[in-house]
């Protein structure tokens, strides 16, 4: 009988050429269906809530395939996790509706951009954080990451142009945890490279190149040209998608 | 004027070739070595007290090197450091007697090796640990542990023949945290792939397969056939070396 199986991921996207199936291109999709097609010798496709760019992490990805599957969820479970590299690992698999859509039923997003603004910063670290050890306007940053909470055109956020480049924006703020800066954003949808591209903006704000002011701007005239440069893929993280 | 410099270091080892310097091979040393003589415009030798393998990392490393150099500890740190990859930094230079040799003048080094041992291990962490997600019988290994304090020929946990294979362990632990088991070591200097193996031997103990008696049989027979299988590099981090 054909099921629904969804998927709880977490990875180290450092050595991946994103989420996303590629030919010939290491990609975390690519190695998920790849190793279910070993485990149920079926062909398999794993439909992820959100398509994660090359040496972007996460802690929390969803998605889901539809199978005719023998073994438990549990045991399929501990099959998958033994054939993957250890940079990603299958938190949970659970039967789930026949009709869920892991990225079309997912009502929002929260991604997690890190910066590490001190000079001793642990070689530990340095996969999963931009490192920036110079002075920042962390207040003026806070200030600035509010402006982003709302309903807009978020075009002047992304190197994409869609027909419909509206999106939702619940949250978005900065919290100084130790020598760590981290921005954490929730949206029902991201534009390709927007929380990178908004990182980026408020690292200018940070170095006191932009102000608050300019970000109003950047909504008003939907430019690329006017938000920051798009901030390093290392300190992204998929963090949470909520149903 | 001539100075000798110490230098605390700290590195992810996943991506070198070990310590060492090698002829076209990424190392630490060499990576240090080459990145001073850019800063100074001079053959620098870099001494590092313990010659870590490939894959091995270090909290505390620490090396000297002597030179006759214009710029301030400060400076040279600032500039080290952003030469150097990510994944190697100098925590601290500063410094010190002419005759101080970092690897001749350690009195001891404290070395860890973590095992992670349950099967829901973060992806972030597969660098740095062992994973082991079988059980294991831990207050058998917490007591063989033990039984490597002591002045004595390690020879049965070595690949090399040395002609002086005789070492004195202060210490030699293993504590619970959370799901990982960390074991603590510190001596008076190590053989070759002395702490691997004797992790490796740990591991069989906390399989059943071998038990704390065995340990005491190979110290007497110093036949490395004997004791446990050498434990992968990525588990094992120098953590710190006394003077």
């Amino acid at each position: 009988m054909m099921q629904n199986h969804k998927l709880v991921i977490s990875y180290d996207g450092t050595d991946y050429h994103g989420w996303q199936s590629q030919p010939k291109k290491r990609t975390i999709q690519g190695l998920l269906e790849e190793n279910l097609g070993k485990i149920t010798q079926k062909k398999i496709t794993v439909i992820g809530a959100g398509r994660t760019d090359a040496g972007v992490h996460a802690q929390g990805q969803v998605a889901n395939f539809r199978a005719n599957i023998s073994l438990e969820e549990k045991e399929l479970l501990r099959a998958l996790n033994s054939l993957l590299p250890g940079d990603i690992k299958v938190i949970s698999i659970e039967k789930t509706d026949l009709n869920f859509h892991a990225r079309k039923m997912a009502k929002s997003k929260i991604y997690q951009y890190k910066i590490f603004n001190s000079s001793d910063i642990p070689p530990f670290l340095h996969r999963y954080v931009l490192y920036w050890p110079s002075r920042l306007n962390v207040k003026m940053m806070q200030k600035a990451a509010l402006l982003f909470v709302r309903e807009a055109d978020f075009s002047a956020f992304s190197s994409n142009r869609l027909l419909y480049p509206v999106r939702k924006v619940f949250s978005s703020q900065i919290e100084k945890k130790g020598k760590e800066l981290v921005y954490t954003i929730e949206a029902n949808g991201f534009l390709r490279y927007m929380v990178r591209t908004i990182a980026g903006t408020l690292l200018e704000v940070g170095k006191d190149k932009l102000l608050p002011e300019n970000v109003e701007k950047m909504f008003k005239e939907k430019k690329r040209s006017q938000a920051g440069p798009t901030a390093p893929a290392k300190g992204l993280c998929l963090m949470k998608v909520i149903y």
